[in-house]
C-alpha cells in the first residue's frame, strides 16, 4: 500500500468521528492513531486544576436532530457532526422558528458553509447550519434534540518519544492537536503529519535528539500537557513545532517561535531557503504572534519554548477555515506527503546543526597532507567542496553553528555536514556544545 | 472666549514686546505668560559663570532709528524691533553711506526680509533692514542713533512644576525659549504652546509624571538653568521636549533625542504614526543632530537628557525662518491648537506607558472565568479587544513595555492602555519600574 | 624620473624572474624591491614546521622545453616562464603525444591563455600552454626537459618596519605576497604599491602609528611569518591590508577583515564613500570569505586579525586572471598610482580617527571667547566649520571615533581632524587610546 492510499484510509476512518476536547470521538481517535504511533495515552479527571484553567466536564454525544414543523429532520448530525455546537449541553424541546434562531449558527456570506461553533466553558447548546439551509427553514414549530452527556470524565491526550540513539537529554517537540469534528486542513492533517513522521523518525538508525510527539486536544490539552511536562521542556526542549494546517496545496508558511531567532527558526528558514526550489514551492515567514493554536501556551512567556509552527496556509487566511468547506476535497494528501518531507529535511537540519570548533585555528590547516584537499573530477563540484571546507574551518569559532555558516557561505546545510563530520574525523574539528 | 481668541489675544500683547536674551522686555514678556502659567521668575546676576558661559550684561533698549541725509528717519525700531542688531551697543554719529554700510545687514535674495541679527558676546552695534530698503539708500550723510544700554543687571527665566498626583518622582520636561523680539513661529508659538499645554496638564485629575515647565531665553537661559537643576534632571527627567516652530501649517517633524530610542521617542514616535492620520498631517522623524536650538544643552554629552523635540517645519527649513517675514501671517493658530492636542496625545502615551508584568505567565489565563473575554456586539471589535488582551499578556515579560507592545500588535497605545488596566485589575498584570 | 617611468623600470626587471615560493627567483625580486624599500630578508629552512605546514624543498630552474616529432622546441621556457608547472620535479624523457597529453595543461575556452599551474606539495611535473598551441601539436615522440632542483633550502621573505615617530606601539600592516613568475595585476602590481607606499609613508615627518611591511609567497609565506610573528601582531596590529591585484583600471574593491566592523573596516570605508568620487572610480564592499588571499591565514579564527583588503578588480573576477594575459598589457600603472593614493588617503583616515572626550560636556562650550568661532567670509564654509565643531563636540563622548562622527555628520573625517586639533589645544578635547 502506498504511502497516500494509507494516509486515506487513516484518514477515511477518522473522519466521522465525534471529536471534541474530551470524550470518546477523542479517544477512539487517538486509538486509531495508536495503529501507526504508539502513544501513551492519559487522562487527566475533570476538575483538575491545569494552571489558570480547570478541565471541563467530559462531553460525548450520541445523536441530535431538529425536525421541522412537518416532522422531517432539518438538520441531521449524523449527516455531519458539525451541525451541533460543540458541547452543547442535552436538551429535547420544542420551540418556534423565531424562539429557536439565537440557537442557529450560520455565516451569511458563505451561503453553503456549516459553521464549526464551540462553547467548552459556557453552557449552550444550538445548532449550525448552513446559510442557504437557514433560509429554508419555514414558520412553525421546530422539536430540537440533542443527545449529549456532560459528566466528571477525563480529558485524554497522547504522547511518545522516540529516544535518541546518541545518549542525548535535548528533545524536538513535534505537537499536534486533535479535537475537531469532520474537518481536514484544520485538524486532521496536524494528526497525520505526526503519526507519518514519527514513523519515519523512529525508523532512522541515528537520532542526535529524543523526539517527543504530543496529541492533544488543543489549549486545555496543551495546558495540561504542559503543567505535568512544561518544567521538563523548559529544560530540554531544544527545538519544537506545533503541526497544524499542513495538507493544502498552498504555499508554506513558518511562524517564528517567540523568541524568533532560535535554533528552530534559523534552520527553518534556512530549509525552506534551500530546499522549497526542490519542491517547486514558496513560502513566507512570518513573526510570532500570540494568537493561533498551542504556540499560545508553549511560547507563553513563562515557558517562551523554541516552538516555531511549519503550516501551508495558516489559519484563519482561508476561507474555508473553521467550516464544513475544510472537507476532504480541500486537502491535497500529496501536498501533506510533501509537507511531511519539508519536516524531515528541516528536523534533519536542526540534527545537523552542530557547533564545531576548529582545533588548528591559526592559519589554515594543510588539506593535502591529510587527503582533504578534493580531488573530485568535476571542477566545478570540486571548487565547491574546497570553498565550503574554507567556510567551515575559518567559522567554526564556537560561535556560529552550521546554519550559521551555511547561510554565510550561500549553501544548504546538507551540503555543509558531510564536510564537516569528514573534517571532525581528521581531527580538524570538534563538537562543543550549546544551547537553542 | 475661545481657545483660539484668547491665544490670539496672548500673542498679540507679546508680539510687540522688544525681547533679548536679558532685559525688561523678556521680563514683561514672562509676566504676560504667568497670567496663564504660574512661573516661578528667577534672576541670574550678569556676570554668572554657568558652565563654560558667563551671563552678559544686561541689555535694554529704548528707541533705535537711522536718519537719512534729508533728515527723515530711514529705520525706525519703533516700527520693527528687528530693525536693531540685537545687543547693540549705544550709538549716535554721523557717518556717510560708505562708512555706515559695515553697520547694515540685509538678505540680498530676500529683497522684503528684515533679517534677525544678534551680537551677544562680541560688542558691536547695527541695523536690520530689508534689501528694497537698502538699495533705496542715497549716498549722503547720515546719523545713526541706537539709544541702548548695558548694564551689570540679571538673565530671567521661568519655570513651574505640576506636580505628579501619584507620588512619582520622575519628570517631565517641557522647555522652551524667548528671547526673539518680533517673530512668530520661532519663536512665540513656542512659549505659547507650552503655556495652554500646562492649563491643559494642571487640569488634569490624574497624572502620573511631575510636568516641569521651562521658558527661558535660548542656550544662555538653558545653560543657566542647567548649572542649576542639571544635576536633578539627570537623575529624575524620564521623557522631554523644546518647543519650538510649532504653529505653521507643515507637516510635523519629531527631531529624535541623542539617545535615539528613549521612551520619548518611541512614544512620541508612535503616536505620530497612530494618530497623525486623524488630524490629517504627515509627518517626518529626524536623528538628533547638536545644531538647533537647547537640545543643544540638554542633550550635550555630559547630560545627555531624553529630550526630542516635536516641531512643524524644523528651523532652517523655510525661508522665512530668522526674518521679519515669520510674523502673525505666517503662522497659524488652528495648527498650533492641533499641536498642543498631538503634544497632549505624546505625554498621555507616555504616562499609559507601563511596563507590565504577567502574574500568570505559565500558559493563558482562562478570561471567560474572569469575565475578562471581550463581549461586545461588534464581531470585529471583539476580536481586536481579544487580540489585543492576548498581546498584552504574552508580551507583558518584563522586557516590552506597552509601547512596545502596542507596536507588535500594531494597534495605537491608547486602546491597549484601558485593556491592560483592566487585566491589572483582575490581577493578571502587575506594574514594574524602568527606566528612560 | 617620473613616478610611473620609475615603476615601470622595475616592473621590467621583476617581470621575467622565475619566481616560485621558494628559491633564487623570488630572492632575486626581493633584492630588487630593497632598492625601494629596506626590507629585512629571512630565510626559513626547507622542513621547518610553520603551524600545520612545513615549509617545502627549495625549487630552482634553469630552463625547460619540449622538443616535437621534428626536433623543434614546441614549448620554450625562456619565452614565457608559465609554460611550465611551479614547482616540476626535474624531467628529461622521450614520449609519444599520447603518453605527453595528461602532463599538459592548457584551457579549453581561452584559446590564447597559458594557465598558471603549480603543484607545490604533491611531486609532479607538467607544461602549461595555450589551447591553440595544444591543438597544433602533430602526433609523434617528444622529449620533454625541465632542468629543475628541489632541495633542502629555505624559503625567503622581507619585512621592515617605519617606526610611530610618537612612540606609539601599535601598527599597521602592509602585507603583499611575491611568488607568482610573469604576470602582472595578480600579483607584481601588489609588491609595487607596497614599495612606493613605503616611500610615501617613510618620507612623512609624523606618524601616528608604525608601519609593518610584509613581502612573502603567497600562503605559506604568510604562514611561516605569522609562526614568528603572530602574537605579536595580535597584541600591536590596529589595522592592516592584503595588497593584492591593485593596478588595472577596473572599480576599487574593499573586502573587509573577518571582524566586519574593525576601525580598517570603517575608516576605508568611508574614505571610499568621501574619496572616490574626487578621482572618477566607483567602488564596491564585500564581506569577508575565506577564500582569497594571505587573509585568509592573517583571519583565520586564531588570529582574526583587523585585515582587510583594498582591491581593484578582485582575483577570480576577471578572465585574464592566473593566465598569461595577465600580462604588462593588461595592468596601468596610473590606475596602480591612482591606488597608491586611496592606500595614503586611507592610512591617513585611520591616522586621523582618533577617540577624543570632551572635557566640557555640559553645556556646549563657548567658542567665541576661545577664538573657535569660525570666521571665515565665505558664509557656506563658515557655517560648515560650526557645524562640524559642533558634531565634534556633543559625539566626543568616548563612544564615538572621529570616523563615526565624520558619518554622522556626513563630512569626510579629514575635514574634522584639523577641527578636532584645534579643539583639542584649546583644551576642549583631549585624545582617550580605544582598540581596533
Amino acid at each position: 500500500m502506498t504511502q497516500i492510499s494509507e494516509m486515506q484510509e487513516y484518514f477515511d476512518r477518522l473522519w466521522p468521528l465525534h471529536r471534541s476536547i474530551t470524550g470518546e470521538g477523542l479517544r477512539k481517535s487517538l486509538r486509531i492513531l495508536k495503529e501507526i504511533i504508539p502513544l501513551n495515552l492519559s487522562e487527566v479527571a475533570s476538575g483538575t486544576q491545569v494552571f489558570d484553567w480547570k478541565v471541563p466536564m467530559e462531553w460525548n454525544i450520541e445523536d441530535a436532530y431538529l425536525l421541522g414543523p412537518s416532522g422531517e429532520k432539518v438538520i441531521d448530525f449524523q449527516q455531519n457532526n458539525l451541525h451541533v455546537v460543540n458541547y452543547s449541553e442535552p436538551v429535547n424541546c420544542e420551540l418556534s422558528l423565531d424562539d429557536l434562531n439565537p440557537f442557529l449558527h450560520s455565516i451569511s456570506d458563505q451561503p453553503t458553509a456549516i459553521p464549526y461553533v464551540t462553547s467548552y466553558y459556557k453552557s449552550r447548546w444550538g445548532f449550525c447550519l448552513s446559510e442557504n439551509q437557514r433560509r429554508s427553514l419555514v414558520p412553525g414549530r421546530y422539536k430540537a434534540v440533542i443527545d449529549s452527556t456532560l459528566h466528571a470524565g477525563s480529558l485524554t491526550y497522547g504522547d511518545c518519544v522516540v529516544p535518541s540513539t546518541e545518549n542525548e537529554s535535548r528533545e524536538i517537540l513535534i505537537s499536534t492537536y486533535l479535537c475537531h469534528p469532520s474537518m481536514g486542513n484544520n485538524e486532521l492533517t496536524g494528526p497525520l503529519l505526526s503519526a507519518f513522521l514519527y514513523r519515519k523518525l523512529a525508523a532512522q538508525k541515528v537520532r542526535r535528539f529524543n523526539y517527543r510527539f504530543v496529541i492533544a486536544p488543543e489549549t486545555i490539552g496543551a495546558l495540561a500537557y504542559l503543567s505535568k511536562h512544561g518544567e521538563h521542556l523548559k529544560k530540554y526542549c531544544h527545538a519544537g513545532f506545533i503541526v497544524t494546517c499542513c495538507g493544502t496545496d498552498d504555499d508554506l508558511t513558518y511562524k517564528r517561535s517567540r523568541r524568533g531567532d532560535a535554533t528552530v527558526d534559523r534552520c527553518t528558514e534556512h530549509v525552506l531557503k534551500y530546499f522549497t526550489p526542490h519542491i517547486q514551492t514558496n513560502y513566507s515567514v512570518v513573526d510570532f504572534f500570540p494568537e493561533g493554536s498551542d504556540e499560545r501556551q508553549y511560547c507563553s512567556p513563562g515557558f517562551n519554548l523554541p516552538v516555531g509552527s511549519l503550516m501551508r496556509a495558516m489559519y484563519g487566511t482561508y476561507p474555508e477555515y473553521h467550516t464544513s468547506l475544510d472537507d476532504k476535497d480541500f486537502i491535497s494528501l500529496p501536498a501533506l506527503v510533501n509537507t511531511i518531507e519539508v519536516y524531515m529535511k528541516t528536523v534533519q537540519a536542526i540534527e545537523a546543526n552542530h557547533t564545531y570548533l576548529n582545533t588548528k585555528p591559526y592559519g589554515e590547516p594543510q588539506l593535502g597532507s591529510r587527503g582533504l584537499y578534493p580531488t573530485l573530477a568535476n571542477v566545478r563540484e570540486r571548487d565547491k567542496q574546497l570553498k565550503l571546507t574554507m567556510y567551515i574551518l575559518n567559522f567554526s569559532d564556537g560561535e556560529h553553528d552550521l546554519c550559521a555558516i551555511a547561510e554565510k557561505a550561500g549553501a544548504p546545510i546538507w551540503e555543509l555536514y558531510p564536510i564537516a563530520e569528514k573534517l571532525r574525523e581528521r581531527d580538524l574539528l570538534r563538537r562543543i556544545s550549546t544551547s537553542p
